[in-house]
């Protein structure tokens, strides 16, 4: 591109000066421009004086000078060229930028739109407000430099890079009138997540789904270096983009005048060809993928800002990527270069004498919803609507007596979730890395297919142009689509592999930042919380073995914030099917459940299962032998449990020791909602102490049998009474391929090993444990003599059913 | 392509089934990878019966069939061709292989090859061992599924996908001579982080570094669905992998004999590209970023296995991906197609009666280190030299006094990392994502500069064809390619924004897996460590906020097993130059460091500040006001701390609680090494209970100032005596834009709030310390109204130093 590129003859693409502005059309837009640069330089700078009725004084400007100059200028004109087009053809339109650390542009047009003094009435169309709009940025008190949560128009946090065009398919979903027109910073694109979003265009129906329109804009730089995308020949450039399946159009230059001219074309021209794309498929019956528009933005790094500082180049550099002009206390030269900049944009001809935006102005941005800044579905809990949700008993596997029979809790579930999607049709999605069938929920195809725009063979199944399942090789875009989806008002879930949870950490952490602030935003309408579903998990690797095998996700998800998280391990099909239920029903949280999808054992019937869900933990009587804690006396030892593999071991543990050492009381508790082991202080689940007492005791020892890393039950529990006697076993990182109950063996989570962890913490228990203790570590040797032996674990071992 | 797209016009390519192979080399190559693919199908099926020479019974067959079949044909037919071009040109050339699920292929190679025997030497080159071979894959006792560290020739372990290109490009890094081939599966090639690495030949050098040939392989279906880079039109993946800047040579087809004959002619044109393409840098000076080639190969899917099971097609279609027959014990035409399959590769011609691969075929592949699976690079702590390192006592900051001067710490580290530059111009490269400069390292430009291949303008700085350092915006790309740049037997850093570096927590995860194994492995060589600065960290988000403040990747490293993680958090200049130097020498870690890059100040002089490091945590003396652990008694309260701001306000507090209640017994507690906090049973660095209670008392309230989540503390903790009275402050999620002082009180780290702690847990401290307490409440108070009004923190707390 001409910025980046000097040889580049793209930026010849649209000889002469002339397009479709007229010239009032390009003065207006040009002045429109100008006033919302001024807004951000003013953010970014000023404390007072806003509207530089006087000469600028050192008081005038912040101390602390903090935010991103470089990308904004360039939000600023898509922003003002969108509303052009919004107007022009009364668009539904919404806006996600990639660059979100130009977070000061997008307040500017929120500003500008009046959008930002209806949300936060103190900040005036007026001198006065003007300056709470200038001090608040970036100051303590105020709002944060990026857009965020506070933004309005905004679902899109401008912190960490990747996500914007996954972010802005997402919101396009099931919105069939919607453009979304997706910023990608020319940095940003370099990110893995990024890099896979330009194929989501794969998965986009343009019959009931909106439309996407990126915007690559190159302007050359990131912090300190130059960009892949703008140092790579033209054609290059446009091969790959060609690539990714669209139809770019190139606006290049740093001629204003010029690029507005051509800005404004190119915009016609996209939104001229999504309509007609649309109408192809909607009206026509075109059922060709079709290429969709994509516009390239060369412009200089810092437009308009200054050419030059200390004799170094600044705009069209990355030393204008944060804050081009420093040290203004120390350098007069810097104070003068600033109102310089900042009267470049001639306020005196934007704002009236009581700093209002002219009229002229004012009328050129749409009104209402129409504002990109006010769109209902950039606050997108204004249009949720809740879940029609069939009665999950309807789908509950019988279960005569506990742990005797067998179900795939998964499969179990796949059957509520294809009623869910049948009563849903335009608002839930099911997310997934090609693992919906492998993960044992196939019922939806009975219902739905997995959405695909490539090319079709008769041996496909499932697909379609359009579906209700959206699978792809990557859990981002997986991640990004829900959460796009979500932001904008609907509902999913989100099904995955245990072990690869983990490459959406960062995501996650994003996503309940954002889930925080927005709890203290009150014009922010709760959205649908965000609910994984973690099958395929840690114990039952059996084709994949150690590299497939980590339960970290739950501890990182613990780190957010309390309010914005639940952790759900539902042991068997009934209390799977409860759970998911009400993670449906919920609002703004992080949901996780972590279940099995292999044939297990069942405990409950569906009226135990709500129950006991409901409770989140508790006794379960019929597995022990102290009467529950009703009865006298305390348990000799409190068996806990958490997760499908681990509750197996423990009820075979717990009859082992019935059968052998039958003056043991024993007590079994099992926990479904993870969070109630927390302090109620800590967490709005957590259990009381004295409840929590009552069901672990307050001093007897407790072997608690965890789904995942074991350290994190003593994290959660570390302030109870009893701690010093909870014994964890869990997941220790011993793994390979091998067999179910190789592996809990591996990690001493087995149920001989559970035994002998009672009797090595119970005191007192004589010569009969002695020798059972022994029988134990013989019958760990024997089963691993077997599996090594056959090649599959002991049938009366992986057969094993509670005695009747 | 053909086989996904039968309307594709590529597949006519290459018309005709002439090539450069003559009859007598077809014929031999085909034989050869019918052998490979034989041992691939009797590794997943059989236990007995390895040579087919009795009718296959159903006990010659595994009970549990593990593995996947789909991808191994393709793999095995690319190792043959590879093997080809590495005799007739005597090229030096390692494996990659993304689709690394398809371990038995690996295998299958690394056997025909003899390596397998070399380093498990009871595998041997007969019938006897072909049983063994078979009956461990994916069996308890045995090997993974997977491509494994248990597989000779891998760098790359097959489990999760997307990080096969980057690894390549980290082994090419400075090995000028090496060829790494590298197979992208199209559906690996969907995730974000391979999406990402294509962009990698904008970072490799012709000149200085090796060569990468990806291999994208396109059999057309993940799990459950098809691939889009199978289903897309073939000008548009031609676009796209010319947008990449390569030059693509597709080959595409179902006929062996055509498929031999093209692949060879394209492995051909490719070599002799990359040969023409070195000379041309290296001899002819040509600058120029050369288009790389790249092979296209479109073969079906599961390729030469049944054709249909059950009535339904499966060869070319994903009911190949993993075992395409099930159930033989149940289906006896299951077992019958299963022998067919077996004999259709005629292993009575690949085979002698002893059962050893036949000598005009054990004559195909190269020799000795020639062989891809005896290469040293895939084995790179053979190749590992140690670092040269320089004193670095010689970059130390004078520090006269504790508390008194200011230092940026990560500067200081740059002057030393410079040096290690120059002393090591080979074997070592810095990563980061775009943030060397930020991240206050920018002396290392006095050294080396910015690897950069794409076009440089004059006003860039730093960059050039060759470099150390290696900047691109995506974490992914850091981590793959310093992963790859070690597993090959170099050295390496990656300094990385603390918030961001969960991008790559599941790459860690996997890192740490494959050093967990190798530790196991006698034939694998040890490698160094895994080396991280995490700085910019939560604490100094002045520019950023909340989306940027985020601690948790340590307590992601810790879930990993204690022997390969190391934690430290240097509190200033000089700790953190003894830190990295001990880092750099050490071999098979996950070396974790946190430092700050803003100035702060400086607590020890170097002798100190190693010794320090050295016992990992210990008594400033100096800061508090009990004698030590020398003294009589014990401290009314000890005052610990972990991390550079921690470590500040704890002094701060200790100079507080000296100055107004002088009687109280201060002690303070500083922690570089997190690994001590933790018992010696469950980590190497754990402290002996004796010390610690020595350290931090036994029964005397601790109030524990901590970089990160303060529950982290508790988990490494909760065994220790003193447990009960360990009370932690640290970053609970308490963000947004502010400053430096506000964010530590917004989390209750600050000063004050450590003071009030200390009053809250020490008895008896009577009405002084009750006037303390409503001080530092108001303290407080003002703090907070000063940055608001002020826009920045008091310059008296900002400014704090040691009272001296």
């Amino acid at each position: 591109m001409s910025v980046t590129t000097p040889t580049s003859d793209l930026s010849t693409a649209r000889p002469g000066a002339s397009g479709p502005l007229s010239p009032d059309d390009l003065r207006l837009l040009d002045a429109y421009w100008r006033a919302a640069n001024f807004l951000s330089v003013g953010q970014i700078y000023l404390l007072d004086n806003p509207l530089l009725r006087e000469p600028l004084q050192l008081d005038h400007v912040k101390p602390r000078l903090l935010g991103h100059w470089g990308t904004t200028p360039g939000l600023n004109l898509i922003y003002a060229h969108l509303n052009r087009v919004i107007r022009g053809r009364e668009l539904n339109a919404m806006y996600v930028i990639g660059p979100g650390h130009g977070g000061p542009g997008l307040v500017a047009n929120a500003y500008l739109e009046g959008t930002y003094s209806e949300v936060y009435p103190g900040i005036s169309r007026d001198a006065d407000g003007l300056r709470r709009l200038f001090r608040q940025f970036s100051f303590p008190g105020g709002i944060p430099s990026h857009v965020a949560p506070e933004t309005p128009g905004s679902i899109h946090e401008g912190g960490e890079l990747g996500y914007a065009l996954a972010h802005a398919y997402g919101a396009a979903f099931d919105n069939p009138d919607l453009l979304v027109a997706c910023v990608v910073g020319d940095g940003e694109a370099e990110t893995g997540p990024l890099a896979a979003s330009w194929q989501s265009n794969k998965f986009l129906d343009p019959v009931h789904d909106g439309a996407v329109l990126p915007i690559l804009h190159l302007n050359g730089y990131k912090i300190a270096n130059p960009t892949v995308l703008a140092r790579i020949p033209d054609d290059e450039l446009i091969d790959l983009l060609q690539g990714y399946g669209h139809r770019p159009y190139v606006v290049s230059g740093h001629d204003p005048a010029q690029v507005h001219q051509d800005l404004a074309a190119a915009m016609d021209d996209a939104v001229t060809e999504i309509a007609r794309i649309q109408q192809a498929a909607r009206e026509d019956g075109d059922t060709q993928r079709p290429r969709w528009p994509l516009i390239v933005l060369a412009t200089p790094k810092g437009w308009t800002g200054p050419k030059e500082v200390d004799g170094l180049p600044t705009e069209g550099t990355w030393r204008s990527h944060q804050v081009p002009l420093a040290n203004l206390a120390d350098n007069p030269e810097h104070l003068r270069q600033l109102e310089e900049w900042l009267r470049s944009y001639r306020p005196e001809e934007l704002f009236d004498e009581a700093g209002a935006l002219i009229a002229e102005l004012a009328a050129l941005p749409p009104t209402g919803c129409a504002r990109m800044s006010a769109s209902p579905h950039a606050n997108g809990g204004q249009l949720l609507k809740p879940l029609r949700l069939p009665d999950f008993g309807d789908y509950a596997v019988a279960v005569p007596a506990p742990a005797t029979a067998l179900h795939e809790a998964t499969r179990v579930l796949g059957a509520f979730l294809r009623d869910v999607i049948r009563d849903n049709p335009h608002n839930f999605r099911l997310m997934g890395p090609d693992e919906t069938a492998s993960n044992r929920l196939g019922a939806v195809f009975e219902q739905t297919d997995r959405v695909w725009q490539g090319e079709s063979l008769p041996t496909d199944e499932h697909l379609a142009r359009a579906g209700r399942v959206m699978e792809v090789l990557s859990e981002h875009l997986c991640q990004g689509w829900l959460e796009g989806y979500l932001l904008t008002g609907r509902h999913g879930l989100f099904s995955c592999y245990e072990a690869f949870i983990h490459i959406v950490d960062s995501m996650v952490n994003q996503h309940a930042k954002w889930l925080k602030v927005t709890n203290d935003i009150p014009w922010r309408a709760p959205i649908a919380s965000l609910n994984y579903l973690l099958t395929s998990h840690v114990w039952r690797q059996d084709h994949n073995g150690f590299s497939h095998q980590d339960p970290g996700f739950i501890d990182h998800v613990v780190n957010k914030k309390a309010a914005i998280v639940r952790v759900y391990l539902p042991p068997d099909a009934n209390t799977l099917l409860s759970v998911a239920d009400h993670c449906l029903r919920s609002r703004q949280y992080i949901n996780l459940i972590v279940a099995g999808k292999q044939p297990a054992l069942s405990y409950l019937d569906i009226e135990e299962a709500v129950a006991h869900c409901t409770r989140g933990l508790g006794i379960w009587e019929w597995a022990g032998n102290d009467g529950g804690d009703g009865a006298d006396g305390l348990p000799d030892v409190v068996l806990a449990c958490a997760g499908d593999v681990p509750t197996l071991e423990t009820l075979a543990a717990a009859a082992l020791l019935r059968q052998h050492l039958p003056a043991l009381r024993v007590r079994v508790v099992n926990v479904v909602d993870l969070m109630r082991l927390q302090p109620d202080t800590e967490h709005p689940h957590g259990l009381p102490d004295a409840q929590f007492d009552a069901l672990f005791t307050p001093d007897r020892p407790v072997i608690f049998a965890y789904h995942g890393y074991p350290w994190l039950i003593h994290r959660l529990t570390y302030r109870r009474a009893n701690h010093v006697n909870i014994h964890v076993r869990g997941y220790k990182e011993e793994g390979t391929t091998t067999t179910p109950f190789d592996l809990v063996m591996l990690n001493d989570l087995d149920r001989f090993h559970l035994v002998i962890d009672v009797i090595d913490r119970v005191p007192g228990l004589g010569a009969a444990a002695a020798a059972l203790r022994q029988r134990m570590v013989d019958a760990r040797l024997r089963a691993r003599a077997y599996t090594r032996a056959h090649g599959e674990d002991d049938p009366a071992i992986s057969g094993w059913t509670w005695p009747s």
